[in-house]
């Protein structure tokens, strides 16, 4: 299988060297807008999987060498240039970036599954279905996967249960208008959720975003194990559930905007979306975060 | 740590291949009534770990050699005499066998926790807390995760969704009353059960041992791996949840009696007993598979 | 990938749960004359690889349904019904059983690599490439490769070094005439080799399968994970170098007959037949092995 | 096992995301002067690390947190203020900061094993034995194991042969004046070398890393992969072969100096220095090494 990382900005790169580390397809390709650092990504990359059990061939190349890839995992952003920077403006300066990569992407790489990181990351992933033409099952936003993940980890060590065991979704946007499904967590067949622990871990949920960006300025590597599960469960066809953003089916009437729903993620992209049964309060959060996204689409696509 | 596997029949062995291709302890031990089998296995084995990355001693040993385990695995057995052997024969066969063991490994490694692999496992994990004298966490019943994991396959194979996040659970009796709980099943946030198609997979999971059984004449790899699953969890203190068989604290009105309810796993055995909702139904089959369990275990009191 | 193992006695079904439990390939296939044995294992290995994140499925069949293979593991073999049974009593009885498997799994499978575990394997390997009319690149004994680890085993324990820094070979006859090249071993560049250790040792090492043979009435473990360390070289074609049994190609004066040598594997079978600069007294040990092999082989076809 | 690594910088980051892909101990702290930047990847990495079977804790701290270590990875370093920076520049700009972190490190985890990454190695190596009072044999430093293991990359894509079997050594100092152990380099019990292939890959190797430095600007993954491979075999006892930076122990009359030879690490640090036999050219130019990293000790020592 070929597997392409667009963009080795911090991100694109960490994904890289987690690929490096586990290596599940045979051939990993770098594409950046400057060659030289994916580059010299792929030439230390391959040094370090000298140490690893595979035969994977990892390689710099332009948009070009993405040609019929399997998987595609889009990384490229503007960064800040003001302090008070919104999502919106993260949004508009994106948009670009797309447009620019992904028409020429689709066409090299057709039957591809296209996993985007960049943010927003459910009104990019909204606009890579557009620019793509790929049908809505093989465009995948990493969503509030990394949300929940790090919901599940505070859960863990308040619980003192195995983080994977505690199977708690953040749904909705990816962004300050995400909600916990606490109607629907479980663990081991007990129902912890809601509590006032719960509530008051998810406030922190919400937050811990910006706390590992005040501190290091990015984050990178929650973001990048989130999207390599991904990738894993495409290539070993592994029929994993996750929440991850997705082009919306109707459900709470909720349509053409793209949320994180918890998912079926096979060798196709998404092979079913799920459909919790969210209490009231759940459901409005998730209309709400539909119309929030729905907005900043409608302000792009003026 | 020390492990110590106690029988090398064909699930004693199985167990210990398994300890072989993912070494997780420094010292393991094959105990066995015939050391010259366990010597054989320990050769083997020995040699099979060459190829893996591992600095693990494999040794074969008689009970003395158990001594100052971390973990012990209990499987011998008697083979059953007459093709219309009962669970009650087993039971007494077994109870001797025990009785022969247990003291002597509990004064050995007296903080070692022990899994029971000897069936009836209700039965015999029970026994084991009288006859080690071991506090009820440090003893755990392979119970129904075996049954759990069969009826996950099942799942699966139909909801085309990876077994690991189907979240069901057969608890109960590890035998023939044992039960689905369906109302605490969920996958990916959602409930696919009860269902027609759950009900009749957890009729054939039930007759899934007997169909291994019939055909091969025992059933040792699904055991095996599940087992290891739980030795996982102990040594690396990953408190995974479970349905294993445990000392019932009361859950429902039922005590003392082993029987299986999902459970978190660490170092210190049963860290913590999980109580999930069952409806009227499944509590009453909970009870149902005490009474049952409480019967054979005063019959072998007698 | 598709992967079969034909045969399901103790060495098969050992190799079909070491592929369950590190899954490689999509489909794994258990081949036995009796199929019930065989749909016993596959149920059984099917529950156990629920704990593992893969979606092999594992499936017990005819001959027909290996029907396009990439890899073919043989195992069959008759069981000695003599005490006395020589190496020559077991080829002849198992030339009965290749002659009735593989020229149908050849034509059911025409580009797998085939890998002969049977016994005596060296002249098997010879008699598969016959049997098979496949290129004999893609016909691979498992022959001095299990040897070689049990040595690196032996010198580990006494050098302190991990066995798979020691680059020690056994090569020619998977027999009482195989040899220790010694003046090719090293380790971490330096050369411990020959010394009266390396030479006790290796004395040891020939009696080895004996030594577990006896105690437990066969070998099966160690087999095991060297045909799996074949395996993985071929399905990710990692072109490890490992002593295996190949059609020697001249080598030392040395042809038409099958031997270990060390060899380069990949996804194609063996890509390379390595040449060891051998002293004059292990020159002369590789021709003897010939010598003997060739009589096996000459006797089988009269 | 407690395993710190001091300085979260690139490489220090990189060591810190593979100890969390790859998780063998149970506690990891990250130790920086910025405890910010050492805040935002503990909090990064334990996010991701929900996406691994472990336990392990991961906490940034300041020096004294790091007491009671088993493992040290010590990688603080100066960065280049002219293009002309020579290796001697580096030299006096880093003994400054090893000598504000060493002496503490060492009294606060006085069993620890310590791992010097920080440039040029083979001279802050000796220095770190001196700062803190360690028996040689706990201080190692990663040494020519990178230049070796990017020297096995281009000669397995030449030979098609997996890097892990291409027993090539690279020796002497971590610098300009390295060279290539031709004589003990062995692949498959054949020798390939030297030639005049393995000669133009020498060559290429020495620039590899100011190849990966021109693109990037640093080098981090192989480093940081190299490194995890010392630590693993500390952690587990392995008691792999790897050539790393020694006190060398009056091979070829070189005392008193660090340099690259083969050597043993298990769980005290160095179990036993390699003598390769090396040709006379070769031990020419590891003599030539000696003299050159002896200058630079004798500089710092003014």
């Amino acid at each position: 299988m070929k597997f392409s990382i667009v963009g080795m900005g911090r991100v694109g790169s960490a994904i890289a060297f987690a690929a490096t580390m586990e290596p599940i397809v045979s051939e990993l390709w770098l594409i950046n807008r400057s060659i030289e650092k994916a580059e010299g990504d792929a030439m230390d990359l391959t040094h370090a999987s000298v140490l690893r059990n595979s035969n994977m061939t990892i390689q710099a190349g332009m948009v070009e060498d993405s040609a019929g890839s399997d998987v595609i995992v889009f990384t490229p952003s503007v960064s800040p240039t003001r302090a008070d920077w919104k999502r919106q403006d993260l949004a508009i300066g994106n948009r670009d970036i797309l447009e620019q990569w992904l028409p020429r992407l689709a066409e090299l790489s057709p039957n591809a599954v296209l996993i985007m990181v960049t943010n927003p990351v459910d009104v990019m992933t909204y606009a890579a279905i557009r620019l793509t033409g790929f049908p809505p099952q093989r465009v995948i936003g990493t969503g509030t996967l990394v949300d929940s993940i790090r919901y599940r980890s505070l859960l863990s060590n308040e619980l003192k249960i195995h983080a994977d065991d505690i199977r708690a979704y953040i749904l909705g946007e990816h962004g300050d208008d995400q909600f916990a499904a606490y109607s629907v967590a479980m663990t081991g067949g007990e129902k912890f959720f809601p509590s006032e622990t719960a509530r008051r871990l998810f406030r922190e949920t919400v937050n811990l975003g910006y706390e590992v960006y005040n501190r290091k300025g990015y984050t990178n590597y929650g973001i990048a194990l989130a999207t390599m599960t991904i990738v894993d469960s495409i290539v070993y066809d592994l029929r994993h559930t996750m929440p991850v953003s997705v082009l919306v089916d109707g459900f709470l009437g909720v349509k053409d905007v793209c949320l994180s729903l918890p998912a079926v993620i096979g060798r196709e992209g998404v092979t079913r979306i799920l459909h919790p049964p969210l209490s009231d309060d759940e459901a409005e959060a998730f209309r709400n975060c539909a119309a929030k996204v729905r907005d900043t689409i409608d302000l792009l696509e003026q």
